[in-house]
């Protein structure tokens, strides 16, 4: 992942790489200006500006468009905004029921969106990986012509971000999947390829697109097989020093709580997560709903809203339970992370008339801070692939991080 | 607290301030150099840059030393360094037995350092604070005639740092006393006071000059009476909403544990704080400890330091548990921040010997990274009042983040 630009100056290059990223987030965050206005906002000198809006323009990422007619006194100057219609980001989401694919170009304007049915879980992990390099293919053919800046693939489990490897997801049963370096090869492009924890990628999503979008301290909590975290500090995705961060669902809740997928007892997955939710709603035919490998998480919630929807009172129950538990734990993430707002995605969402004011209510009970610290817990407005939404939007970050790593365009 | 220097632009006083903090910044890390070497690095103009050293020396946060022989062309250029040692920050911490004071000026270099014992849970607050403005006094009084730029108190509970009171301290059995406008009022003096949870603090000066200076993702957990928590995050203190991140005390480990000081049951105080520490390692004697208010946590500790030391199998045996609480807490925060390392300060410290093995242990086998993601766990090197240090460099930090706060320097 390249690291933000820093306001600590460091070497000469570095400077202006970082000079380039000041200029090139002034021109997306505030429209049309001209070099002027950008050399007074910004401190940096005339001929600096110039250069660097060049490099830009150069590289694709802004364009001239006219002049300033509001000038009374010199030249009129020529205005510059940002392009970047020639340039892709590409995120996926491979999950245990579905892979979907987003790309976008910098502006953050859809160019293809797909999604296709998988059983991570059951099938062979070559067959997975072949649907998410198809399915990557046929993203990368639908904007050909472009520069593709960057692919970010969401996937559910313990990511190592430097090896761009899945170390660990318990619910597909993968072990030390080098995810990135098998997708850079099989797509023969010079791109980077980077891997992230799913709810990452639905942290960043929520964060940059989402309802609360902007919210500083922002934690996103998501129900799929097992439960996934992701959150913003200050505007920033929590990483830890080697992307493990945000485990949320492995937080111990129990000293002799339920066995958890991961081999220990009384994580909070075991407790939210979707088996037990299952277990509680619909106690008839959980079994034989969490033996069926053909249909995902989100077909075994609809049955459990189905019920829920029907007043069910079992179903009801024990969706005030799963609300209890939800809420438990969510105290732990306010008492460590006192965020602005709790973000529920995945089957959480899918629940919210449910769960949400009885999780809200035991979050208040618990966390220590008066009021629960000011945070608003919410479902999720981005729906159940906003991994691959966050991965274009991580994707294209790269570029406003460091605009150079964009190559110059070629005159056609 | 005064927002870090970003590297969004936005109007023109505050590029001005960031600009500012961008020289002082360089000064501070490179040392002595030419106003042309900082245009170089930095980017910005020459008489920007001329601008802005002039204004530094002005408020004493700069000074002239000499030139730079080394030029074969041109003029020698003079060089110009930090100075700062008109300038003091003070750090003052509040625990349950004792108030400390130390000052430095803006290079970090001491000036004043002082503690006085104090009953803080016991005693009236009015004489707690009292004890506490005195010590202040104290403190500016040997600092006469310099620039006192930031006052920072630790406290040990949630603090509303924007308030500048302590919202609920268990251990002090405060709840909403507005510490910051008292001191303020009764100082008189025009300087910014700031209160900060006493571990934040702690944690500060850890990743500043602790053994693992610099470590970009740290935790820093403290035994007093109560457990403390301060969390870096990518190198700056993670603050959360409203300042009460970080309280990890109370997160939430057992559904029927024992009852915590907050009210609740289960909490990680309750199974690592010093309570149940006297409880498991000294059983015979641990309630009338417990009930003697006139020696602190610390002179406490020492009395199972001593049986420890001595070889009591019923202590040994006790610490053993102890260590293995600490490292399931400690796992859950390893699976939520990923840190590099976590330091143990207060009593941790103390027991290192005893608890750490079994805690470092029990962490790799319960934290769902392999290997703990990497996290190291060491004792503090720091000391008990790590929190009057780390409240020194906060006050400073104000002046490397917005220079522009220092008065300017008025000729004598």
């Amino acid at each position: 992942v390249v690291p933000a630009a820093r306001l600590k100056p460091a070497d000469q290059p570095s400077v202006r790489r970082n000079n380039l990223a000041v200029v090139l987030r002034e021109l997306h965050e505030h429209g049309p200006t001209s070099r002027a206005a950008i050399a007074t906002v910004t401190g940096l000198n005339k001929a600096t500006v110039s250069s660097l809006v060049g490099e830009l323009i150069d590289r694709g990422l802004a364009r001239d468009v006219g002049t300033e007619n509001q000038r009374r006194l010199g030249r009129p100057a020529t205005l510059v905004e940002l392009d970047g219609r020639s340039v892709v980001a590409l995120g996926l989401e491979l999950n245990v029921d579905f892979i979907a694919a987003l790309a976008t170009d910098l502006a953050g304007r859809p160019l293809f969106q797909r999604s296709r049915a998988v059983d991570a879980a059951g099938a062979p992990r070559q067959r997975v990986l072949k649907t998410l390099i198809s399915l990557a293919r046929q993203a990368l053919g639908a904007v050909d012509g472009r520069t593709v800046v960057g692919i970010s693939i969401g996937v559910p489990g313990l990511v190592d971000v430097d090896a761009r490897s899945v170390t660990f997801a318990p619910n597909l049963r993968w072990h030390d999947v080098d995810v990135g370096d098998v997708l850079s090869t099989a797509l023969g492009i010079d791109v980077p390829v980077s891997v992230d924890n799913d709810a990452n990628l639905g942290a960043l999503a929520e964060y940059r697109v989402g309802q609360y979008l902007g919210r500083r301290n922002l934690v996103y909590i998501t129900g799929q097989t097992g439960i996934g975290g992701g959150i913003i500090v200050e505007g920033r995705l929590l990483r830890g020093s080697m992307g493990f961060s945000g485990e949320v669902g492995h937080m111990r809740m129990s000293e002799d709580g339920p066995p958890c997928g991961c081999g220990r007892r009384g994580c909070w997955e075991a407790l939210v997560g979707l088996k037990p939710l299952l277990r509680r709603t619909l106690p008839h035919c959980a079994e034989a709903l969490l033996a069926d490998h053909s249909t995902g998480p989100e077909a075994k919630v609809a049955v459990v809203v189905e019920h829920a929807i029907a007043g069910d009172p079992v179903t009801l129950a024990g969706l005030s339970e799963h609300g209890h538990w939800l809420g438990v734990g969510l105290a732990t993430l306010v008492n460590l992370f006192n965020p602005d707002v709790i973000v529920l995605g995945g089957f959480f969402r899918e629940l919210a008339p449910w769960i949400v004011p009885v999780a809200d209510e035991t979050l208040r009970l618990e966390a220590i801070a008066p009021g629960a610290g000011g945070c608003v817990l919410a479902p999720s407005t981005l729906g159940f692939s906003a991994s691959a939404l966050g991965g274009a939007i991580h994707a294209a970050e790269r570029v406003f991080d460091d605009p150079s790593g964009v190559p110059y365009l070629v005159a056609s």
